[in-house]
């Protein structure tokens, strides 16, 4: 027989560390058998619940209040320990050094309570460590960018809407603000929050995932490479909403960062414009790298300059093992010296090369629309009109009744490419031929022409206008002679491919849009010089930088107005300068 | 200034070749500008709009009646095009060969015009081809299962039901059903329908894919390889309504099959359920497998035997080039001899790690329930409630309010094992220990100990009833000592992994379940004996087997009652066999 009670502390602000060792303190207490100790938002009390540790009255805990909960073996015993809570906290703070021990010996004398008084005692702090709860963290880091400060967001719980703000203030001062929800970062040899102790390398990550980042640098270490940066982004940067902000600074500065010979690029899938935008900026980075949008699937093995990996120790082994000199060989497709401007159409006979298409183009192209989506957002809404990029598969059951299929007969196609080419939106038509027993005998026959005709009614003189590009499915055993039809069709002026992922690298390197970037670009010194750092939160982060041997102060934070959220706004709005 | 004219024909059935040659015929008039010929369905006449052939009178044909348009230069020679309709299609009729051309001369003396016709004239043959417009094909395929043949459906818009009831009654049978909307085969170096001419070699396929397996055929001889047999599923196959029935029949036969040494499966994503089925079944063949579901991300590069790939060009290369002998000598995981029954529970600390996990394991468990969906169907109701297999982020956003991040703070995980080990439901429990800066300073005191007492839990003397799986994320230099870290889990019984695919493949091979089938095995002759076959439909697909040489009977098919879908229900009903 245990008995349980528990204690509300409305609006009470205690750091996370604090909390947990509070909760092995109090379970720790004689006669106690569980406790907890936690802030009273609906998730924590149905975890309370679970351990069976939720009374009734403490359902009535708001999220900011904190919850304490002692089960014991009698109400004496509970009620002893409840009362032992203060001196618990109080002996927490008396402690020296933190929770790990790894600092640098005894609390330190002073602990300023502001970013400013930090930032005077540590001046060359390029860098703020923000590990606060989530309702402090958004107005700490906009401090530290107004004092121009790059800013590591450690916190979660932060409002998308704060991020947004927050990147895209620090784009303006050309400063990068890793997170919010960024749990990793090695810059210029020290980690940053979670990190593994790794080689110093060749290798530079951007990594939309804490533990990505973790696992692919420690990957890369045991196979004997090593990291030269390991920027954060934090997991929503490459949300709709957030546009990749970080993303696209973080690659910026490792395509200048001469200690930087190859690139891996680490996400959850992003939104598909996102991804696309930067796909095209890492087509342009001038150095091999590797991709893994984790759970995506991948739009073929290479792209240019980029290859796609399926794990996170596939990424960290074609990092280090990876040819590179043999992927710059290989990179010789007919591109030109201009890249295309409007809608890729896709006309395919073959489904499975429609579909394969559009996984593969998915990556580049946005918005894309066809008739086999892998996504419903790709869904066209009328499987007889294109829009934006769209791939058609003609040979679907919508318009085969009682019309032969388009690889016999190539009367559909014929229409549609005329219909596409007419359209002044569309820069290049993507055709399938699939030649073998049952199909026509002769598509070129049909298709050249009409190839030939297109190109020639956009005005033969600006051969920008449209391309033709065929993929060619067949072998030189089939009735219809490989040899010949793809002659016929490259003569008709078609780029002629012999396989989706072939014709896909091509589209993709002829749409890759780098967007020039207005901003002031980050200081390449940031990933250079020592690092220093000021860091407002868990101290276990302060411990880490000392340990590693990096300048680090930390701050004695409390929040303001007491945690009051409408004077800390007032407060916010004071100290923000004039717009 | 044009005229266009139309008739509407209800009812009228005719081949599809016909009516594509008709619509030649009358473009080819004097005074025609354009012509359509095609059944009245809506998508058909918004093709015949976008062409500006589509004449207010005509939207009243309904998807049965064959809608004929010509657009003139005068009304009389649009009168006189379409009053040349009858003799245009009489004409195609009297002459001798098909459109092709390929066939063995002149216009065969005997056409029977029954399938038991056919078949005593050709009584060899194995296979029926139905290439009929889809309402009337599922009669005629279930006719050729009832006189004990193997069905090449090439058939689209046919109904699911059908293709279910076709299916089961075939695999009751120890027959195939290739389709609906199978494209392609390659049997015993005969291709049915569409199909490349490639050579012979030690490479079977299985495709849910018509081009699918046109185009990995074509890479494959374009590389020197060669294929042994190439079987189509139809294209929905591996959905769960027919659950993949025709790709484990085809599975198997390779299985069996000594000229096959490698197996390709190439689909569409199938449904998650089917994709776990076949995957298991894929692990069991005792051959190497590459496996590319199209538009899904693969669980990894490789899970056993079976290797992934990322495009249709990837697969033949890696079936071709393949070292095979060095997956076999890779397949050393520490595989006993029993499988678990039960259910996988992830308790990740880090949120990449549990995302990879479930891109890895959503190909082989199901139903599989997260915090960190890919799908939405993945999406576990409630995050503190495990369901079915399960896998959860424990540093997500809801778990960390006022709480220490997992990596730091053990409690919460240690709490979840518990209750995960005392659920007798569960076999597998999957926790990632990350280390390095930052995290805990030893979690594998307080983890060893409780994976210890988990395994004790349920009874060590049968080690079947619990295993414990921990991905260990770290370095030699981390401040931990990864040797340490990994050593105490390993002694106190869990199986350790350094990254999550390798994890992934050892679930997966702890996991495969292969189905047995009590169904009756295909004959295994049906591969090896010389094709011959009767052709129903598409003349084009039965000069294409005589050009290959196949021994092949055309049946001259009318549809039954004219066309009348009452009395078709009626004679087939009378037709088939009593229950």
């Amino acid at each position: 027989m245990t008995i349980t009670l528990s204690q509300i502390r409305p609006g009470a602000y205690y750091d996370s560390v604090v909390l947990m060792q509070l909760q092995k303190g109090l379970a720790a207490l004689p006669g106690v058998a569980d406790a907890g100790v936690v802030m009273g938002t609906a998730a924590n009390q149905a975890l309370l619940k679970e351990s069976d540790l939720l009374l009734p009255e403490a359902t009535a805990a708001r999220p900011d209040d904190l919850l304490i909960v002692v089960r014991a073996e009698s109400e004496a015993l509970a009620a002893s320990a409840l009362a032992q809570v203060d001196s618990l906290l109080q002996k927490r703070r008396g402690q020296p050094g933190s929770s790990q021990g790894t600092g640098p010996g005894d609390w330190p004398a002073y602990r300023p309570r502001s970013l400013v008084a930090a930032l005077k005692a540590l001046p060359a702090a390029q860098w703020v460590l923000v590990s606060l709860p989530g309702r402090y963290a958004a107005s700490v880091a906009q401090e530290a960018l107004n004092l121009g400060r790059h800013v590591f967001l450690y916190s979660d719980n932060v409002a998308l809407a704060d991020e947004v703000a927050l990147k895209h203030e620090a784009r303006q001062k050309g400063l990068l603000v890793m997170g919010p929800d960024c749990g990793t970062a090695i810059v210029n040899g020290v980690g940053l929050g979670f990190a593994n102790r790794v080689r110093r390398g060749w290798i530079g990550l951007v990594g939309a995932s804490g533990t990505g980042l973790q696992a692919i640098t420690s990957h890369i270490h045991n196979l004997g490479g090593g990291v030269s940066q390991a920027i954060g982004t934090g997991g929503r940067d490459l949300k709709a909403e957030v546009g990749g902000v970080t993303a696209h600074q973080s690659l910026d500065l490792l395509a200048r960062d001469e200690a930087t010979q190859v690139i891996i690029l680490v996400s959850k899938p992003p939104a598909p414009e996102v991804a696309a935008r930067l796909l095209a900026a890492a087509q342009a980075v001038g150095k091999p790298v590797v991709l893994y949008f984790i759970g995506q699937p991948p739009p073929g093995r290479q792209i240019g300059n980029v290859t796609f990996a399926t794990s996170l120790r596939e990424a960290a082994e074609l990092a280090v093992t990876g040819n590179w000199q043999l992927v710059r060989d290989n990179d010789q497709s007919p591109i030109t010296n201009y890249l295309l401007p409007g809608f890729v159409r896709g006309l395919f006979s073959g489904g499975t090369l429609a579909y394969e298409a559009v996984v593969g183009l998915q990556a580049v192209l946005a918005p894309l629309y066809t008739n086999v989506p892998i996504t419903e957002a790709q869904r066209l809404p009328d499987s007889l009109r294109s829009q934006a990029h769209a791939i058609l598969d003609l040979g679907a059951d919508e318009f085969t009744v009682g019309r032969l299929h388009p690889m016999m007969d190539n009367d559909l196609r014929l229409r549609k490419l005329r219909q596409e080419a007419a359209d002044p939106d569309v820069s290049l038509i993507l055709l399938d031929v699939v030649l073998g027993e049952g199909a026509h005998p002769d598509p070129a026959a049909e298709l050249a022409p009409a190839v030939a005709q297109a190109l020639a009614s956009r005005g033969s003189a600006d051969a920008a206008q449209l391309e033709c590009v065929v993929i060619v499915v067949g072998t030189d055993d089939d009735p219809q002679g490989l040899t010949g039809q793809v002659e016929r069709l490259a003569q008709a002026g078609a780029t002629v491919f012999r396989s989706v992922d072939e014709a896909v690298d091509h589209v993709a390197r002829r749409f890759a849009h780098p967007v020039k970037d207005a901003h002031p670009p980050v200081n390449l010194d940031t990933l250079r010089a020592p690092l220093a750092a000021v860091n407002v939160g868990l101290e276990m982060f302060y411990d880490s930088l000392i340990a590693q041997g990096a300048a680090a102060v930390q701050v004695e934070w409390r929040p303001p107005a007491g945690g009051n959220e409408k004077l800390m706004a007032l407060l916010a709005k004071m100290k923000r300068p004039m717009d």
